[in-house]
């Protein structure tokens, strides 16, 4: 899941391994503050260098990482430590926050169904002062909503700092989380009924499938969760407590979702059981069946046999009745055997226990 | 469990999830003191705002969260933090604890057995200055025996404050947990009995409903938990020390009912593995029937066919005890497998083993 | 195990849950200092009001909470808090410690070994200024050693203050745990023989039915020792420095004896897969049986049958040694394939393997 | 494991519960500073008194609890309290290590192979002010290395303190766990050929005991290493930094010494599932043989039986060349059945598959 | 793992335990500044007295330990603690760091593949004022590619200290877990068809032997991640805050490995759960075939022994239609029983069922 990446052993701090098939950088620059909009896209990374501005926001929203000059020029522009840098580029990584002297980093993920597969993008978070810095690996269109809102001064956005525009960037990303999650938890339930009714090796597949996905999930929802939980303990200059109140909201929303996708996984782990116990029961349904028809025959077959034998002195094959009386006995050994199976429960499918007979209402 | 809930994706902050089918809001509001009890049904969201009262206790009770406006503006007479007012009408919602500047926000959940299902309303409670604010998604009647002891003035209730009067009301939400937890205790008791009977893969799938639901009952109570134990932790000015003693009580409550279904669970784990082995106890003893037949009567019918051939120089079949001879030893043969079989302990189902022979007494 | 108890849902804080078919309360006090021993029954409970002395220790034990009037008024006349009061009475609780500001209240458990279950009765201390009560719910006579040492005089207990009293009786009751963990571990090592010599379901149920036993035992312990650990890190002016240096050592009893149930519970899980090993074990022999039975004799019944043909012209029934050289390739056959099964290891038992041949020496 | 211990139930503290079959007492004092050594048995308890002595480095070995006077004389030579005396002669316990007013208490075990039990004999030590007192139940012979460095004055021991020399007998013990641990561990891996060739029930209740002795091998060390550990981290003024330094060391030796017992119960457990499924693959092999066997032959059979009935009008019968017809049907049938068998993979056992084939090598 | 180790039981602490067959020491010496690099082999150890530079980096690489004076020499010439020096040769330790007075002792391990086994050859660094050493018990080339950055004079790594310095060699060691990590989690996919197509013991074996490997690189990784984490949170005057940064980052990297391989391990058990599944699902494959076959020729040739008795009275026999009634009879209950055991859908392997025909789209 992550270690796709494979840095070169020893390489030196610093060097960043842009990844590949990344595309060149497109930088989109958006300056706001309660009473302006300002949007445009950036051709030169000199152009950065103007920007800082102390009264209004700025946002910079750098899409694909596959330029390293430009990625270095960014990080000069910003004065990024090297280490803070490299993390930004540096694409399959844990959620995690991390403090540096100039600036609070924050790297968060988010899940995209992919076939059977579930991809997790990653975004990085550069939040300073008066701006914020965003390194997305390829475009997302996960922001669009938020982008419209600035456009559009929808809610608070407008009049608030970098960090509220960070947290608001960040619970679209843990929103992201919701449908994917019940998306998985509703193919399990799906499976129940063919676990039921047709428990061929692919249902365990598909259940194994499923708690792949989900163990995914869970491997890059549960550091998110802690990310965002260190986050409003720690001792940041770079996030008012105006916006903690936020993140705490969407603290809870991950902290939610890492509960529904472990309800998932525990209802994935019966199901597999499920379906090895029906298996089991199919055995035995087979098995019983074998043992009626050979139990039931092959003392016929026997008695049989016996009045095949040649002997010349065999006394009651010249009986008149002899052939009706062995007739008779095979039918009612037949008859009783099929009485003592029934009796031990053997023939006949019985009808599934009545649970509700004796139950008392539980609560009115 | 929680994730019906879909909001929409890059929401901003403060929307308002409405849980869709709930009905309008309906108001009561209770004033109290030691002396007098006042209680009326509010129409108009604008009379909230004269409402508050140094001297006495205010609680209003919103039943029903089927309109934003209203909502909106009880959440402004009250002076609501935006995410304080998502918090109340956002439904399904882990148990939790948050303070804000001007109140403590409480969201508590209790079970309801509906059928197989166990629903888990949630009500949210903010404890302020001398008001209590609780929504409720519709009418539950769950605070019914608190209004009546606020009406009679029975215990001391009158001359508590508004934490507790909350307490008192999140203490009856818990209280309503024994009975859930109990019954589907008493559930897998009796579902013993089945699984020594008539091991149905129904059975397994009624053991596998249970252990849902208790897992339910456990996601649910747990944070329950938590959100009592941070309640006694935190230094906030809005639960006094004196309700402090008494929501201790509390927390042991559902300390000891989550140790209830930590129980019923393993009790739920060991009855399915009793199952799955007395599955395979039968399919055991199918085998031996099938294995005692035909090891009996294949060597005796192929002694027959030994017979039945047709050569025409067969010594023994002229001889006229042949036939005899061969039945003897056929009956030799069959009774040498018996006794051979029972030696096995393959014939006759044993009596269950006597435990208690050798037993030295325990304790006195 | 805890919710026999039924509260009222919505019950005021305060009320008392006497147990149902508790006996009316026998108070008995005990006042002793190093010089005197002082002890008798109180038939009125306002007689308590004048007991309290501050020079000797006074030791109000309440046997059997049958009367609500009695224990409020004792309640009052030791004035105790309203919650510390519902402790007292309100049985099926978990161990713990809690402190109020007149007295420190313990809850603690002793196992009881009845029949097939572990009855856990309760005793709550509550440690005062120079005053100890006790609550049973009936008559149990744990106390009575403890008792018998204030009478004679042995040891230091008449020159400690209550916290060491409270400290002596709680010692005697984890005491009682070692004889009731060891049962228990002594039955499962008795099971061990069952599993190998008669895998019969009942055995499954018996290790079952010990598991939840020990479960027991360990949801009634662990509080217990965490109850212990907490006495141990307040800082509680009710309970002595030099106390806690004793209570140190019943904290170690109870943890060792967690860690015997501990270790018993992985023995019972281990003996549980043994038993379904063996079962699987059986069914293989069962199966290796029906095998070599069926695959000698259905090949030779089939060459049986090949010359009990009818054909007219069938050149072998005519010739002499036909007969006998049929006999001949059966015979062979049949070796033949006893044979190829030994080979196969599908004939005999095999003795058990000699793991000791060439085994070192581990240790000298 | 522990609870062979049954103390008198409410026995009152400072109570010896002296191990029965404990011999009597022998007491050897070791008395060494940088210059000299001195060592003798003492006879009579009353000598211990005039022995401390501020220079030189008092350490008092006792072997043997079986003489509660002695015992209790030695505890009042060094001042020992009830609770620390009491604790050095109660032979099954946890390892751990307590502070008392005048000595630091420390418990430690050690693991020594007896047959198929694990033994794990207790030492106490007592280290005070110059002086170190050590509590064996029997003559074990641990000591005898460091009894010798004393004596040749190899390494620091005799220009340290008694806190050193505590050091340097614990290490001895914690030593003597990696032998035994490493043995263990070996069995399993011996075991690991037997569950390939010979699944015999036996294998895996050696498996069973294996992981019983690792466990009580675990319950032994890890309390070991928690108590270093607390040794470590404690305010003492009986152990000195520069023999922390040396205990730390000690303290990384019982932790690997717990990972190692850790990984080799994994082992267990993998060897156990592998078992369980070598079994369920032998079954299953010999259920191909019965299929194969019963599926070729007993269509055969029947044929055979068709042209075996009696009937006056059979044409077949008469022709000349039906019998050999039939016997071309019959082996017709017969290799058709083989070759449906072998299509489905049931007949030959086929090679274990060849994982190496495509694999890419995985590191240089 | 670890305890290939058999130290001398009760040596005394300073005993250095050489790893034997390790070879004797290569000492190399490299000192740097920002403008010069100067490297050289060292025969005599008394070099190393003088070499201490107050201006330069001091870097003295020790490759085999194999000769016990000269490792005392190094101790001794840079003043090494006892219990550093016996850690620096000690070779199978956890990794772990430790400050002494006047160093800080780090010891790393890297895992390398080894044919069917996983090598953790271990590095310790102890980084002082100045200077580092590093002992490796044989000469590996880990630090290959640092020591061309240093002579090459890449990056940072002239200007920093020698804490920067061991830095980057620890991070070179964690960077070479990725491809073992990612090679061990590829085995594992390429095992998933063999589980599906083949489910020979074999493959189970190599699923086991795939977690044996990854629990050795967890048990490796685990402490090497929290040595890392110590680092970072330790007061040591040896590791500089800018070092730090740099190290937070290897802990990253280290931190993600540890869940890589903990997520393989996961997919391991999952496998093992298919195979055992796959494996019984065949047997139920064979299982059916058998049965099939039996109940449908068993009954047939039932009827076939009976008109093969020779009674002489049997009218059907005389009849010039019997013989092909009979074998109408024969031939209808033939389909009857195919039919029957199609209906219960034994008979034909059912197409793998279509999850993804009523499935809604995810995500979009």
């Amino acid at each position: 899941m992550f270690a796709k990446h494979n840095p070169e052993i020893g390489a030196r701090p610093g060097t960043l391994a842009i990844p590949s098939g990344s595309p060149p950088p497109r930088i989109t620059v958006v300056q706001y503050d309660a009473d302006r909009v300002d949007r445009r896209e950036i051709a030169d990374v000199a152009e950065l260098r103007g920007l800082h501005d102390a009264r209004s926001v700025t946002w910079v929203d750098v899409q694909g990482l596959g330029d390293e000059a430009v990625i270095r020029a960014i990080g000069e522009a910003f004065e990024l430590h090297p280490v803070a840098l490299e993390n930004a580029v540096n694409v399959p990584q844990r959620a995690k926050t991390e403090l540096y002297e100039h600036h609070q980093l924050i790297i968060a993920r988010t899940p995209v169904i992919d076939g059977e597969l579930v991809r997790t993008p990653q975004v990085c978070f550069v939040v300073g002062e008066k701006y914020l810095l965003t390194f997305q690996e390829r475009h997302f269109g996960f922001f669009d909503p938020v982008r419209e809102r600035i456009r559009a001064g929808i809610g608070a956005i407008r009049s608030e700092g970098p960090d509220y525009l960070a947290y608001a960037l960040i619970d679209t990303m843990v929103d992201r989380y919701y449908p994917v999650a019940q998306g998985l938890s509703d193919q399990i339930e799906e499976l129940e009924d063919f676990v039921v009714e047709n428990p061929h090796p692919e249902v365990l597949a598909q259940i194994h499938g499923l708690r792949r996905r989900l163990a995914v999930l869970r491997r890059v929802g549960w550091p998110q969760r802690e990310a965002i939980n260190a986050l409003l303990r720690e001792q940041t200059p770079f996030i008012g407590d105006r916006t903690k109140v936020f993140l705490r909201d969407t603290h809870d929303h991950i902290a939610q979702i890492v509960e529904l996708i472990d309800s998932s996984r525990e209802m994935a782990s019966d199901l597999a059981e499920a379906y090895l116990s029906n298996v089991s029961h199919r055995t035995n349904e087979v098995m019983k069946v074998l043992t009626l028809m050979a139990s039931i025959f092959i003392p016929l077959t026997f008695l049989a046999g016996i009045y095949g034998m040649n002997f010349e002195n065999m006394p009651e094959l010249s009986s008149r009745v002899g052939y009706f009386v062995v007739l008779g006995v095979m039918i009612a050994l037949a008859v009783a055997m099929v009485v003592f199976f029934r009796r031990r429960g053997w023939i006949g499918r019985p009808p599934p226990p009545d649970f509700h007979a004796d139950r008392k209402p539980e609560q009115t």
